[in-house]
């Protein structure tokens, strides 16, 4: 009966876009397997932008019945007040907060096995630091909740993933030369077994992975980076020894072009942008976020809060639609 | 009567593809205004591979004339012997030293007026590097070769183009560790301006320049590293103040996107990778690379030596007949 469980969809920042694409999700009837979580008061002032076009039933808890057709929120104990009064598009530390304790409660309804996978809106970065919230984003915030007492974290990684191309990620937010600093032998073969495992999880039977360099040409035979022969190789080569079908290092600048045509399955990419670039460049649109490694499913649209637009209801909501396909499929 | 000068376009590696795809594009047709400097040994070996459906004539001096029909070839002074008897696709120093000389020579052909543009088929950076080429690829000796004697290098950068999208290398042929700690103040400005330059010798009034930043989310605010904060911005600025239609620093994993989208003429990236993945993504076949600074037009495919097909026969001269195409647009 775990198909009947709802989607988790948390609200995110709630002075970015995340209310309003939440909402025209909404409106295009995506959102009737799930229950948001989030302040009702936020979502009925995003529904003035872009209406719904369904009565919103706020639950008591999250597995209540609702009114058939009606939009579920639940909100969580413990949100901030006057979250729907705070100016569109401006980095606010109770914002942040509030975005981070809808994540924090959606994982603990997962975790009592009252939900089938958390799809989370975007929150801002500076929101969340400003609230003290010591984790960057959501991946590490996850990962820290998926975590048992006193236990090593979790290991995670970051999936981006659109109809033609999924890449994961070595490292992620953190600056380009510490991510440069963190890479190590372990590192890289343990993103390989992570994106390996997750994949046979979705039915790929040995699935094909291209390990790209970190350096240009893959660091040309040592001219230009020794990273690629110090551990990139190395990893590769010892994941191969355990069976999984991964190649490289790979030139970064041409390993997506071909993946992208088939010749491989995911690409595990060293830097945050080395790995977005290739998935964001055809558009944002279809692009969806994956955290792989957790005890759950977990998906997101690949874009941020768009303070820039926030407010005036015009926020694509395609990329979150996406993400709730994706997390229906993955979590089955 | 420049119009009349030739193209001249260096061979390349002679155990690399770059023999074959000049072949190639003469049997296209597109070398009917160009001189191929280069081993007629080894571009008949090609020949063999690849027939041009041309004679061959080789020519004494490269401003020489030539029957009609005839494919004009010049073999510089100074050309290691044995070239065409080599393997194919192995790294080998002496061709490393024949693909040297050959750039060598076309640059002084160039400099005598003798020539309308230079149009480079790939060389393999580790043969230079095994036959003593103190420079790591094309861009860094064309700069070193422009130079007068006891001045400061003539600074340059590296453009790759296709038809949706320009994109301009603050840094390129060094390990990425070595990219973040040349990067300053003045080089970024410096590139800017080489592109802006550039792009007004093209025709453009005022090319509305993106400026990429460096790290994930450029910097967010701080959070991910500084270098956006300490002098990417500064130089975005500095460079508005001249009068150039620069913004940024842009989140490097949406720019590219939006660059092709319309919303920018060109993208400065700080590293190759960054600027190269994208430019790479949807195939390199329309890719060519042009160098901007130098006094002559350059161009070149955006691709390498292909080693691992070299001699087969079946390498795509798509992108060297776009870099020929490219090289008559630029230089009139």
């Amino acid at each position: 009966m775990t198909t009947t469980l709802p989607l988790l969809v948390t609200m995110g920042d709630p002075v970015g876009i995340g209310p309003e694409i939440v909402m025209a999700a909404a409106a295009a009837g995506e959102l009737r397997d799930a229950v948001v979580v989030g302040d009702p008061a936020v979502l009925r002032r995003a529904n003035g932008l872009r209406p719904c076009g369904q009565p919103v039933a706020v639950l008591e808890a999250p597995v209540d019945i609702a009114p058939p057709g009606a939009l579920r929120v639940w909100q969580p104990s413990g949100l901030p007040t006057g979250l729907s009064a705070l100016p569109w598009g401006q980095v606010s530390a109770v914002a942040g907060a509030a975005a981070a304790r809808c994540i924090e409660a959606a994982v603990a309804v997962l975790q009592a096995g009252q939900g089938r996978a958390i799809v989370t809106a975007p929150l801002h970065k500076e929101a969340l630091s400003a609230a003290g919230v010591p984790y960057p984003g959501h991946t590490e915030m996850l990962q820290a909740l998926a975590t048992p007492p006193d236990q090593p974290p979790v290991p995670v990684r970051m999936m981006l993933a659109n109809p033609e191309l999924r890449v994961v990620l070595a490292t992620i937010h953190v600056a380009l030369r510490e991510a440069i600093a963190a890479l190590d032998f372990d590192t890289v073969l343990e993103t390989v077994r992570i994106a390996n495992a997750a994949a046979k999880r979705w039915g790929m039977a040995s699935p094909r992975i291209a390990v790209a360099g970190l350096n240009p040409h893959a660091g040309e035979g040592g001219l230009f980076g020794d990273e690629e022969i110090r551990f990139i190789g190395p990893a590769v080569q010892a994941a191969r020894r355990e069976g999984i079908d991964a190649s490289g290092p790979h030139p970064p600048d041409t390993v997506f072009m071909r993946a992208r045509r088939g010749a491989f399955d995911l690409v595990v990419a060293m830097t945050h942008d080395h790995g977005l670039i290739p998935v964001k460049y055809l558009g944002v649109e279809e692009g969806v976020n994956v955290t792989l490694g957790l005890p759950f499913v977990r998906t997101s649209p690949d874009h941020g809060t768009a303070f820039d637009i926030a407010g005036q209801g015009k926020a694509d909501p395609s990329s979150l639609m996406a993400a709730l396909r994706m997390a229906r499929t993955l979590a089955g």
